[in-house]
């Protein structure tokens, strides 16, 4: 057991209010008045979750967007975040970023705290939004039959991170700096979908835990999975265990045509030996990234 | 202007909604689906917040209580709390001070965001709350000829603190360690209070705060304010701009009597040269921890 999920297992022992989904989903789905909210907060820490050379204005486009794209998954409309900042690097260009990313997604700011702290600059964002249909999608309703989609390719992001690494400012590398959440997709498909998350952490290893809290097999279809065009086919793969594409996972009873574009990936299976087969077999090698 | 206030100028400019109160209150007030909701987020960071060398599970309770402080003084009942958590340290106390804490407040845990860093640990804390009065008290509301009150002594975190850096295990710490939020108290006052606010930087600072966010001036009594029987008598200054202690800060019309224990501090002028008087004169040195 790795220290993070240590950790994390203690802390669902403490989180025991339904809201809390067992900690095991992408938000709290809480009721408050007549409301159902929805709730999530990530971090960002330089040096893990950015490149310290990155313009500060695309790490807070990211870090709201990330969060944002938690509540995609549930369908939810935004409502507003709180920042939590801790000064370093260039706070005229992050400010900036945050505005236009606020901006395109319509989100108020609300609130937050700034401190100063020594070592590698940590970031978190709250974010809070509403439900548009009830119940609310879960990781966990996926059920033998159904059909699995994603809402667009994978890898993208890992082809923006590798220029971006490599100082190759000719390449597009927006959808590593600035990935865009999915939140009318996500809308749309709330209301038909058995089960949503979204691809943070890569294909392979986000299908698994949803075929996991489903207690399922799913069964993916690696000529299905749509890649980006540019990426070198002896690479597939990979690209299916890096994450940051913030696309849609979902799965739709068999036969209902998704009201957005989206591909067809797999098929949920009765659980079996393995939560997991791309193709006939279960994957070998790394599924995704298990620390963040 | 210091890179903190620089950065929050920064920042209020974004935050035009409403519901933000212009970053320059203690929570954001939003109001969604006939309820008004309380939000806060405070960060701590080792070595800023707390002493590396104490105990995780005091640093738990801390995060916890400082954020509980916040909705108090909105006069807010917790509804849940969101984490963001750097692994560092010892999770297994930093778990059982958060059971405890949160067991001892009754408000649950419903979700938050696990990340590995390097350097310092960085802990994050949203917590929301229910307003359970309208309108919701602010720093803002202060007039000429109310009284000035707060609900108990400062100093005592000072002492604590000091005490544990001294590594004085005789001593009790426990007011720095295991601050305790007045959630009762802020709810007692919030229908009759003109303004309030916790005083969480030191209660000259904040009594500055509290006057210049009414456009009044506080004149403070130095003989009325409460202070810890073990204080010094010549430290009675340094306690005054000594923060951690939690303690509602509160205006009330004149001739109100408080519904819970409370000194009476002080009165409310109309806006004079100086927006703080500790006794006949503007106090000199520092008011409190600017940089939190």
């Amino acid at each position: 057991m790795t220290p993070e999920s240590a950790f994390i297992t203690a802390l669902q022992a403490l989180a025991t209010h339904p809201a809390a989904r067992g900690l095991a989903d992408d938000c709290a789905v809480l009721e408050v008045g007549g409301e159902t909210l929805i709730l999530t907060h990530d971090m960002m820490v330089e040096g893990v979750h950015w490149l310290p050379a990155q313009d500060p204005a695309d790490v807070a486009w990211k870090l709201l967007a990330t969060n944002l794209s938690d509540l995609a998954s549930k369908g939810a409309e935004p409502v507003g975040v709180l920042l939590g900042y801790t000064l370093a690097g260039d706070h005229a260009r992050f400010i900036e970023g945050l505005g236009e990313a606020l901006a395109h997604f319509g989100v108020p700011l609300l609130g937050g705290d700034t401190v100063r702290a020594p070592g590698p600059q940590s970031l978190g964002l709250t974010a809070l939004g509403r439900a548009t249909c009830r119940p609310v999608p879960s990781r966990s309703g996926a059920r033998a039959g159904d059909d699995i989609w994603i809402t667009g390719p994978v890898g993208r992001a890992m082809l923006g991170f590798e220029a971006l690494s490599a100082g190759n400012t000719s390449a597009d590398t927006s959808a590593y700096r600035r990935p865009v959440p999915r939140l009318a997709e996500g809308r749309a498909l709330a209301p038909l979908v058995t089960a949503m998350m979204d691809v943070s952490d890569g294909l392979l290893l986000d299908a698994r835990r949803m075929a996991e809290a489903s207690a399922a097999s799913f069964a993916l279809d690696p000529a299905a999975i749509p890649l980006p065009a540019e990426l070198p086919a002896e690479r597939a793969r990979e690209a299916l265990a890096w994450g940051d594409d913030y696309e849609l996972l979902f799965t739709l009873p068999s036969g209902t045509a998704p009201p957005c574009p989206a591909h067809r990936i797999g098929t949920v299976l009765p659980r079996g030996t393995a939560p997991l087969l791309l193709g006939d077999t279960p994957p070998e090698g790394p599924l995704g990234y298990e620390h963040r």
